[in-house]
């Protein structure tokens, strides 16, 4: 985020989302606030408020708060289950950073450096019931059989993603079972409950759940096209983390497989062995760029987000709904 | 269990349980092993399966079959829940064994050391949501509601349990919640939903949750009863692991309010600041013998199993209530 003038400008689509579910919002960030407290365990809400006020983008909550105020719902379900969803995702992020041994998160220190491992693993699991208790509050069995499997598909795609670092054997197939269960399950029955608690018809939850799931795998594909440096003008901070990491991403995938020999001995040196010296991440860069990798993994997140907004056609125009297209625009047109 | 031959004794009451459930305990294994598996990601099963089939004693899936015999269950959702039960309580072991670094666990090398602690996370993650999945099918927002209230108050207990670690400050009401969460909430919940799903009247259920927090209340006071050594004759290999581990337990809570300033002193260096020598067991031993701290342990435990045996007249009765209050018995009666 070299220009912060660029980024209101870019990000503009999702301050117009952030609006039209404003009120709601409001009432979910309230929600959140009172379940996260425990009466005997301090700690616990000291440990989510680090991670759940440090002002991540609530992108999953505010997925399923557009998705039901589309299909019209009333009451406050929905405000539930945008908490339910957030909480899921902020107990993932919990456990994430331990099995990960992040020391940073949206820009602070995480709460596994700052607390212990030990706190991190069993708050998550505080989040992760009070989630589970939530959902049961709405009566809907559908919701709670969507968000239980998904969270199945989530802790399911975590493990595949352990054993798939380092591991150049990892087919696209395989890596997008891995993006499943690491983005596109949860951005899915995120919106798919919205349209669910609604009570909108089969073909509207349907084209929410296709919208969501594209979404989720859209921007994970995004995410790994700008890791490596994404369009040449743009390179960030953060450039080559996943590469440094042994991460077995679209782009590397895609090299590999087209790659010469020589190319091929590189990355199971540097990515294979994660053995790499500073000097390795210009020809893995110039490598994902010269092979198509980059152009292609960046292609396909587009024709997940083509799929998104076909799905969408089912609703009338509506501001909400345009919203919700140009969102999903914006994962892929971002350039950070 | 330095007789076998004594064991097979004691253990008689929870042979005779294990028998009257036995073909329902069949197929709670099988469907444990059903839903263990993951298709993309086999460490999921292999993890699972080192744990779930290590020789537990299933004892909490037991109670919830027991339960739902004693209130005349028909159909398969009792058997769902069992496997419900002893999935959550699975999840729970292997993050356990991450936050207490444990190395063993009935007698085998713990999965976090095998493998390692990322996994452990991840597939109790992925155990717990399958839980859920589980419970889910059964359609019952009722025991929804018991399971996932009881998930939440177990991670709150474990989180308050890591702050209470080294804490003399901590009391017995205090103490009281740990074990709530730690043991009580789960036995009550196992038993409590093989009452809701037979269809039990209201005063069975509550009848069966009383049993069902008693007994898992009384089984952790045994254990920290036996942890000090029980009945002097018996004192067992593991005699001294809570002392050494700096855990504020009954008998600890107990001597250390009774104890003399000298007394006090000992317990603040060994047990509050963990700083004890191999000849420091003997005198705590000494001193909760001496205050009455340990008599008092055992008699609260014995307190617990009366309100169980209570609480369990609404039964009319039968092989498998005796067998049930036997059980309850055995908890406080056993030397190791």
């Amino acid at each position: 985020m070299a220009d912060p003038a660029r980024k209101a400008d870019v990000t503009e689509p999702f301050v117009r989302l952030v609006d039209l579910v404003g009120a709601d919002l409001n009432d979910v960030n309230d929600l959140i606030r009172e379940r996260m407290s425990s009466e005997h365990a301090p700690r616990i809400p000291a440990i989510s408020a680090h991670l759940i006020e440090a002002g991540g983008k609530r992108l999953r909550p505010i997925l399923t708060l557009a998705a039901s105020q589309l299909c019209g719902c009333t009451g406050t379900d929905h405000v539930k289950l945008a908490a339910t969803v957030e909480f899921i995702h902020t107990a993932t992020l919990l456990h994430d950073d331990v099995v990960d041994e992040s020391a940073q998160r949206r820009g602070r220190t995480t709460a596994n450096i700052l607390w212990d491992n030990k706190s991190s693993v069993l708050v998550g699991d505080y989040l992760f019931s009070r989630a589970f208790q939530l959902m049961v509050e709405t009566g809907s069995l559908r919701v709670l059989d969507i968000l239980s499997t998904a969270s199945a598909i989530i802790a399911e795609g975590e493990v595949l993603q352990l054993t798939t670092a380092h591991d150049l054997t990892t087919d696209e197939t395989r890596y997008r079972q891995v993006i499943n269960g690491k983005t596109a399950a949860l951005f899915r029955a995120a919106a798919e409950v919205g349209g669910v608690i609604a009570g909108a018809s089969e073909d509207k939850i349907a084209a929410l759940a296709t919208y969501g799931n594209a979404l989720g795998t859209a921007f994970q594909l995004s995410d790994d096209y700008l890791d490596y440096g994404g369009s040449a003008e743009a390179l960030g901070k953060n450039t080559g983390d996943d590469f440094r990491e042994g991460k077995v991403t679209m782009p590397v995938i895609l090299a590999y497989s087209r790659g010469s020999a020589d190319d091929r001995t590189f990355w199971e040196r540097a990515v294979g062995k994660g053995n790499w010296q500073d000097e390795d991440l210009p020809r893995a860069l110039s490598l994902v760029r010269e092979t198509g990798a980059l152009a292609e993994t960046l292609e396909q997140a587009r024709t997940e987000i083509a799929m998104a907004n076909a799905a969408m056609e089912v609703f009338d125009d509506s501001p909400l709904l345009s919203a919700l297209r140009d969102v999903a625009q914006f994962v892929v047109d971002r350039d950070s």
